[in-house]
């Protein structure tokens, strides 16, 4: 057709309404402005907040790209780009940032005055792709991707796909609730961010960490991740419980990975006086009960992690084997059966699945 | 009378009903066991707290006696008492603890397992008298009292008393906040709590201390206490004050001392993401926005002061002059004056009543 320009395309996943979820041809994204970069997916994933969408929680008034977390390679840098080359393997956080204004210095990227999420318009009305697809365009290159020491064996996939979400998500609520060493913690949530935060903790040193969970897989994982005692039950019996384990008093840290007001009232409890609670699980019914946190001298701290800022110690850490928390991935698929890993994500079937390129 | 034995009395305030609050004769405390002590009080004062009953906030069912704040000099003391002798002047916080227990060893000594609160009956069963009276019997005295390290000047009196509880608990804000050298604050609340936590975050280094307040006699105090800068403003165009003065972003940390939904609402709003709330205004209609929280990375923590844990510490600062934590006091009455006291600070024609002995 004479005077009309060649579209290209790739695949990319597109969430039509709750449980109609599609892989769909999309337009190959481009350079848009200097400080962008085009990369192309080697893995991506499905995260338990891609399935509120999913389930009809958060509304799905129009057709949307889906998909926060990727690794990939660089295809194409703008001219402004510095620290990355085509070639380059990165990891991208599920928000990009610039790394330079004030919240990024103050360690808080998902709140960056030029940042945002993948799968929505950026600030100059571009969109900046979702990332179950083929290919994204990543805004703030620099300030956004970090890329790896170098070529990784297929091995260490999984365990650098985790850090684009899942696992620095479990590290901030073990930092926001003050985990060091020698303390002891209990995790709410056995869930991929969970568990997750049972190997933050014992990454940061908690003497003992009790894992709340009631599946035998997760449990499993859980102590694999290092976990010292697990718990079942849930209430006032799992305080019990825990109150049990540690020294009839509680936990010092508890790690809220869920959100709900069940499990937020669970981490409260399960707290010894003077505790710090640290919650990564976005509030989904979840509230704070002020007098009792004032009465027993508890702190909630945490919210959107701030993948970048942790990415360079995090990824020191799988780089050389020391962690590996990809292995909280039960799943794997390739990227066109994208659809069966948000059924089984839905039903429970999986923990978390992995989207293969 | 043969056969009666003689009933010693003396002084104490008894709070019959909302607003009826009267000096009247009770029986003189006794040492009811080993770990006693009775104490003198040389002074004792009216917290903003002692409000709500007397305003029938909190509901008074039947006459109760009240005040938990005083300085003094031990009378007697039990057997077992080791660290205190009669003639020693002592500071006693607003409540009582062991100092052993494993939550006085995390520093959490108002969740104390033996410990209790002034004006109630202790676990045998005695009333661990009140403080705005002349007598104080006090369970658990080495647990309990700090004495000074020696007898101190009359001028002196006023900062001793502040440790009592207002100075320690503004403390218990900057704390808990995690302000430290070179923090930006803002204080919410003018009282003598948020008075004395201006002082509290500049004696922890605090570089920028914005102090929220609308009347002249408190900023005068927030000013004499180190606070950079006075925002009379509030709700949105006081946290907008606030940016403006902070980096354009809010504050580090934000020392929330009055416990109501406003005030706790305008503690959000200040603090910059990423930010930590201090708070030790008892709720009083306080609400926690979690979903805010989450998404601005904001912390809170805070609860009743450990008064024990922090009085070694700030009883160093005020021996030697380093602060003067006092002067929230700006009305002295001696104690038959106490129902003067009262609706002085009822009309808020006084920060903080001093009462003497």
């Amino acid at each position: 057709m004479p005077g009309r320009a060649i579209i290209h395309t790739m695949r990319a996943t597109i969430l039509h309404a709750p449980r109609d979820i599609r892989l769909e041809d999309v337009p190959t994204p481009e350079l848009h402005t200097d400080t962008d970069a085009v990369v192309r997916v080697v893995a991506s994933c499905i995260c338990g907040s891609d399935l509120w969408p999913y389930r009809g929680i958060n509304p799905v008034p129009a057709p949307r790209r889906i998909g926060h977390e990727f690794i990939g390679i660089v295809e194409q840098v703008g001219s402004a780009v510095s620290t990355l080359r085509p070639g380059d393997f990165v990891i991208a956080p599920f928000a990009y940032s610039d790394n330079t204004c004030v919240h990024c210095a103050n360690g808080v990227h998902p709140s960056c005055e030029n940042g945002g999420f993948w799968g929505f318009d950026d600030r100059d009305g571009h969109l900046a792709d979702a990332c179950q697809g083929e290919l994204v365009r990543v805004p703030l290159a620099d300030g956004t991707l970090v890329a790896t020491p170098g070529e990784p064996p297929p091995e260490h996939l999984p365990h650098l796909l985790s850090l684009s979400d899942v696992f620095p998500t479990g590290h901030h609520a073990a930092v926001s609730a003050g985990v060091a060493a020698g303390s002891t913690v209990v995790v709410v949530g056995d869930g991929a961010v969970g568990l997750s935060a049972v190997l933050a903790a014992k990454r940061l040193g908690a003497a003992t960490v009790v894992a709340m969970s009631r599946h035998a897989d997760r449990q499993s994982i859980a102590r694999s991740f290092g976990a010292d005692e697990i718990i079942a039950e849930r209430g006032e019996d799992g305080a019990a419980a825990v109150r049990e384990i540690l020294g009839g008093i509680g936990a010092d840290h508890v790690l809220e990975c869920v959100g709900t007001a069940e499990s937020m009232a669970q981490a409260l409890r399960s707290a010894r006086p003077g505790g710090r609670i640290g919650t990564v699980g976005a509030p989904n019914g979840a509230e704070l009960d002020l007098p009792t946190m004032f009465r027993r001298n508890l702190g909630v701290a945490g919210g959107v992690a701030p993948v970048r800022h942790y990415l360079p110690e995090l990824l020191r850490d799988v780089w050389d084997g020391t962690v590996r928390p990809g292995e909280v991935f039960d799943q794997a698929l390739p990227l066109d059966k994208v659809a069966d890993g948000y059924r089984a994500m839905d039903e429970r079937k999986a923990i978390k699945t992995l989207l293969t390129l």
